[in-house]
């Protein structure tokens, strides 16, 4: 894999802050800046979040820019019941030494893929209300991005706050329909790729043997995970989604799905914020999203993950 | 499995042939009637076939009494590039010797619950039209309903005319809505189930080498619906899913499922049709419906079937 | 205006009532028999208070047909704040001598239609529940009636339930989507059309100064009315939604509309229930339906009606 | 009136066209910019028609910002067939001697915004997707908003392009939604007032009376509108819409309306675009929008925007 740009536009979330170490951890990705949005917690969290993450992998040079603080047509639905209190409970982050940049994350991703010479990949790790907005705002930009990586939806699993919809896009259906209209060539991690992507049973206490504080943190988040699935699911062996995603950019090879037709339901009675995929083209319509439906090897990936993790618990 | 009272509401369809006759060949079940619909076909061919399929089993005692021609809200949408021009296409069945009784299946099947000392269970096999009116017009009869079974749906396998919905259903989704919603038990019997239970390969041959007319006209059927199959799907296995349906109330140890909260979606751009299933009990609903979703044993399913099949075959 | 045959579906309710009365009060209409639905009270309610209306007009022969005791898809709204605990207060109305009729008033409406050589307006003073189901199961019968005249519905004026929706439609907005889209000629008396058609300044007074029964069971409920209206809206002229659509029937010098293409909505956030009228023919859609918008002299409306009324009331 | 500091949001069309030369003839408005988006016509034929405009009025100084070439969630519907080829016919405009501004429509309503001591007047002329990114983007200029003036919409009149739906709402109902629910005072000057405020009949002979470029340019405009308003509508005395709603702005007295809830339907099958407006309070949602319906002297309101616009005539 060569060398990508990358923007990572996120709510963290502990799966958020794996991803963003792992995608700081590769050699292979070229982190341009954050973006933060409403979501698994309010905007201010969530930036806090981000700044202390980038930071406690001792990239406190990446920039964090606020975005969104609400969904384009609904209301925020933060979910404390799942994150806890800060959204990354399970590790005391020190504060962010440095505070967001000055201007919207909306603003950034279109200056930023202007201005760059390169295409750039969008990795969308929350609700899409930032890149929705971009799009809308800047159409041009469309040929700077070279893709669309999103964490998000659920076809053949159904959803995980409602039996049709999965929680990034059922609090901006409107902004995911956007993205997934806008032509950009779309790579999407959903449930249905997630859940065939369980973390190892006990992770955190492989992560905590590292030592570091990046993998005590790492332990730390992990745990809290471990805990609420066990609460919930009755199951330790829960995937990190959003750090799913950064894997199958980083490894394709590892995943399986199939390109086909995409588009999210906004208007139903039971149904808004559904993905609906059109697996079998009975649509008509074109194919616009690789859409992931399987892993080949989870205990590959997950080790992959802790290996490039453990790279920067060494740095420090 | 003791004896059981049913009314098979239908719109034949090659599989909903299979259906019928299977009831008919089964000892556990005593057929009050038929009651049709339009569905795969209009009403006058729907009608005209079920009268057809019960005097082919020497049945011709059966009453058939033609219901609903249309859906409540939507437009009617016959599939004759599915069942061919008759609807029962591949097997040349002689004109019927009697026409339907002069009721309307509505009224019939009102009558005949109010009139039953035991509960009669519905097996439906097309759009829920007459059923839903059914249970408008007369709410009483719910509790002289055993059971509705019903083919019709799908949430993890999606749908076979829109990437959420199951023809029945979106043939009259405000029908199927009313069923669920009535309050009586209910077994689903969707694309989840059939397509996990599908005829063994070539299986046409398997049926015309009893010999005999019923097993010939099966056969011929069988053939028809192998042959569009083949066309469309690229395989012969093609599960008869009207006939998994009466297999699914026979044979209740052969079928695995869950008791969850399920609705039908009326008003979505993109899903207008779709069952949803609240498999993990996210909405706090409750309860309404065995959603059956996978078979321990479809040969075996297929070799009962068979040889129930055969017994019409020899009493002619 | 020469005889015409009509069934009366109602949901009584003093403008019910008022209705019913001046129907059978006018020579030019022969009423064949009455159906309730469930409406502005439950069915049992409203079934009764029919047999209360007919009886006390000396009209105990007249056949009263109980019907749905709920809407095709949504749940009753019952409103005993508007028309009192039995929908009919304001008068004592002593028990009906006879119940209503064995068979359902959608059977007794599909029957009547089909054994009556000549053709028969249907007046629909409620939800059109059993007008919808009875169109569903007997097609046939759009060509023995003669006109749909419904109160309900607004569009200039907007609801009186929601911004939206006026209450008959709001309350089976599927079932007014069924009548309109029927292909039998319709005409609608809407809020825009009863707005315009207040009834005189404390009428009651003058109803009550006829004297006999009939009149003071209407200066009664006519009270009941005007009080309602005065608490709610600061007048004591308001109009009888349901007796201006027999009036209308009646009397069409009196009243003012346009022909053009009207449909009901019924997936709205906002807006279900809402008439639809397409009054510049902006969607090409035909015309099915009468609209009215007008009263050339509301007063004459009144003065004709209660003097049609005192007939009743010298009758015993 | 004290003086207002005004943006205009526009996408001229000829009544845009007399709306922002009326902004510019009124000593009262300060006119800080133009913003323009896609509507009547594409982005790019708005943005320079715009700029036409003001350099006709001697008004070269004035920024134009060009902003969103397309609705949110809705495909563009430009009609030439109302507004001619350019969407200001009737006029030879000469080529604008200078492009817009570089910086986007949103970018620069936000940061005037910010940056102004006083409260600015947002005068909201085509379909309101920039001012709803806007407020999406930064929601503190909430507080720096004193007023947003829109025309769109229509409840007691309808609609004009759907018998739900005026032009402005339907391009872009969740932008217009969006601002409805911003929370910052509105008022709407919908068809319920426009058409209430019609245009003197030939009034482009009065225009063209006066002499002077600037009125000849008016007079050509007006002439094309009052054709196109023969031919479809079979009157010469047309609103100029968003004219009125500049006239609103500045001439209160002269038209009536009231503070009520106000909300878009953005899901109906029939009325998706549908200004819904709670004129009787029953859905006890919070007053949110003056909703003006009527114009107290039209003829007045025509006579002082010819003299304003006069004033311009003579300034060149």
């Amino acid at each position: 894999m060569s060398l990508h740009h990358v923007i990572i536009d996120t709510d963290p979330g502990q799966d958020d802050a794996f991803a963003i170490l792992l995608a700081l951890a590769s050699p292979e990705l070229n982190v341009l800046g954050l973006t933060t949005v409403a979501g698994n917690m309010g905007l201010d969290q969530t930036t806090d979040n981000a700044r202390r993450i980038v930071e406690l992998a001792g990239r406190g040079d990446i920039r964090v820019h606020a975005g969104s603080a609400r969904p384009l047509m609904r209301e925020p639905r933060p979910v404390p019941e799942i994150h806890g209190e800060t959204g990354i409970d399970g590790w005391d982050f020190p504060p962010a030494e440095r505070g967001p940049e000055p201007g919207h994350a909306v603003a950034f991703i279109i200056e930023t893929l202007r201005a760059h010479t390169e295409k750039v990949i969008l990795i969308a790790l929350g609700p899409q209300t930032n890149i929705a907005m971009a799009l809308r705002m800047a159409p041009d930009i469309r040929e700077k991005i070279e893709r669309i990586v999103f964490m998000g939806g659920g076809y053949f699993e159904g959803g995980n706050m409602t039996p049709a919809a999965e929680y990034n896009i059922l609090v901006d259906p409107e902004a995911a329909r956007i993205v997934l209209g806008s032509g950009v060539p779309i790579t999407a991690v959903p449930l249905d790729c997630t859940h065939a992507t369980p973390a190892p049973v006990n992770w955190s206490s492989a992560l905590a043997a590292h030592g570091g504080e990046v993998m005590r943190a790492c332990a730390g988040m992990m745990e809290f995970f471990e805990r609420y699935g066990n609460a919930k699911h009755g199951t330790a062996s829960r995937p990190l989604h959003d750090a799913v995603a950064v894997a199958a950019l980083l490894w394709p090879d590892l995943f399986t799905g199939r390109l086909c037709p995409v588009d999210v339901e906004c208007a139903g009675q039971l149904t808004t914020g559904m993905t609906v995929v059109d697996w079998l083209r009975q649509t008509g319509k074109p194919d616009n999203c690789l859409w992931l439906t399987g892993c080949t090897d989870s205990a590959d990936v997950y080790s992959r993950m802790e290996a490039r993790l453990a790279r920067l618990g060494t740095r420090r």
